[in-house]
């Protein structure tokens, strides 16, 4: 009905539920008449030397033409001489800032009541620079790198966002009280970014106040941006307050405009292939992809669909308490378009 | 009544409403003829040049002579050329392990019923090493030391602690799969250490995944012990679970059986001075430093009594939605001796 040219997108269907659940993308997709052309890529058996990892680079190639992927769970193999695959996506496309956006699902109950959160991390530097070494017998250390051109680009991601989205407030969470250098720096970076933004209340939370008050009331928050490690826990944090991983969506944003959307939760080998698998943060994490190519409406009429269909509570996988088939969760979403 | 010596114990009601709380703990004490005879140290006004801060020497002199002690919350004063007064203490004292129980005030209902955990923190190294440097204008580094001895040291403390407290399991909280190297010496200590322990279940959680399963379910942990900030972290996530830092204790144990207890909660300039301040951290930590000392049958009227008193709840502070007044609400304690 559309006669639009096809978008083309990467996906990355991943391992373990990975692949049951990103069909159930593509017939959501399809149902929507989204107008999405996938291009898949599956991990590589053996290890490319041009990634260093089981990703092939071809697959990357594909997301930097793209410039728009969605990827499922990818278990990183066990081994040496390789990279994680996470890691790797984020290095080579250079994803430097994670959003996920976490907010109650109406109907699917928890302690938490409307939990509206959205957290950008940076994702390509801090505790992650990979910089570690023996000082001597017994005695290890890592360092954790701050930059001022990456912490302006995270910054700057986030107080975008928060305008683009109507959003109040941005939090940036640090632990500059002990680590003033890099911590410092990140905060120097958003105060900056901060007052190009007036409109945008701004306020400088230490972590672990933030993560107490987080428990006590998220409702104190609104957009939290911050360095690599206090975004991977405040993240899985967040996700805890509404369910977990299963149910939050995630978008990892990249240099020129890339956008490769993920599931951030496992890849459940022992429900592989049992058709048992929540699609939700898969699907969810397709939406935030919709919204990056600016088709909302098409955005809008899925998310309403999954989450009316959560909502209604008759169709549920296992782990919402459920006992609805993967097939019969999507087949229920696409009824609910 | 009793004819024991009395132990000399080290006090600093410290600053803020440290003086009205640690009073509110001496007439407990009194009350509950705890056989202990305070050493009061106030806060310096000058630089110490022998401690590098506002605290005097002479006061970590008391403590080092004394072993035990009591703390009340310590603003650090502005400036520079000196150093926080709780990492000072930290450092001259060799305060390797910081333990905080954190459990369900019965009658003062959160979103969690039955919390019961104990984090304990490396709590003299790790990301507060205070070492940190621009590498070239626009990008720093903050350097993480973890060494096997204090690892080591806080592990066995750790399980030394479960098995004394009749604890069943132990979880080390850590980023391995990221910082292999520092955090990977850190569990490996633990491992060692939990060989030693065949009783107690040992297991090893990522924090990401720990924080978001401790919102979702905190009866999943038991005793937790990690590197310094992911205790910073963890220590005041689970209090945001029972209220919030003004109801949990905390208790520092170091090298030579040292023990210094402490209030963890801030120094609230803004009520203070006004009979409104809410006793309860400082008590309960009171009562860890009674339980250091084998004074367990003080430590179980005093805690009872306090416990009794918020569960009745007809003397409550403001901070707990009551009016009582921080004497009123200390009157009703010693009541419930
Ligand atoms: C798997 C792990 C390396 C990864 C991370 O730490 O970033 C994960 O926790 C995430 O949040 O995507
Ligand atoms: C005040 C601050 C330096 C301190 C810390 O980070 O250790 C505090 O958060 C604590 O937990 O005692």
């Amino acid at each position: 009905s559309s006669a639009t040219t096809p978008i083309r997108a990467t996906l990355f269907p991943g391992d373990g539920i990975g692949p049951e659940i990103a069909e159930s993308v593509k017939q959501v997709f399809q149902a929507a008449e989204v107008p999405i052309e996938w291009e898949e890529h599956y991990v590589g058996t053996t290890i490319d030397p041009r990634t260093q990892s089981f990703l092939t680079w071809e697959s990357l190639e594909s997301v930097r033409k793209n410039r728009v992927g969605l990827k499922g769970p990818m278990a990183t193999p066990i081994g040496k001489g390789h990279r994680s695959l996470n890691l790797t996506l984020r290095k080579e496309l250079n994803l430097y800032a994670n959003v996920r956006p976490c907010y109650s699902l109406p109907g699917y109950k928890t302690r938490y009541d409307n939990v509206d959160l959205i957290t950008i991390r940076e994702n390509t530097e801090g505790e992650y620079s990979g910089l570690e070494h023996q000082v001597v017998r017994g005695v290890v250390e890592s360092i954790k790198i701050i930059t001022r051109q990456a912490s302006l680009r995270v910054a700057e991601y986030a107080f975008h966002y928060a305008k683009a989205h109507g959003r109040e407030r941005v939090s940036a969470i640090h632990k500059a009280n002990i680590m003033q250098k890099t911590d410092g720096l990140f905060l120097k970076c958003c105060r900056e970014v901060a007052n190009k933004y007036p409109e945008i209340v701004y306020e400088e939370v230490v972590i672990d106040n933030c993560c107490m008050m987080l428990v006590k009331n998220p409702a104190l928050f609104d957009v939290l941006v911050m360095p690599n490690l206090y975004g991977d826990i405040i993240s899985d944090l967040c996700a805890g307050l509404i369910g977990g991983l299963g149910l939050t969506p995630s978008c990892n944003i990249g240099e020129g405009g890339i956008a490769l959307a993920e599931a951030v939760h496992g890849s459940a080998p022992d429900i592989a292939g049992k058709n048992l698998a929540n699609p939700t943060a898969l699907l969810l994490s397709s939406v935030t992809m919709l919204r990056h190519l600016d088709l909302h409406d098409k955005a809008d009429g899925i998310q309403n669909a999954i989450l009316n269909t959560i909502a209604e509570g008759k169709y549920r996988t296992a782990d919402l308490g459920g006992s609805s088939k993967t097939t019969e969760f999507t087949k229920a979403i696409i009824d609910h378009l």
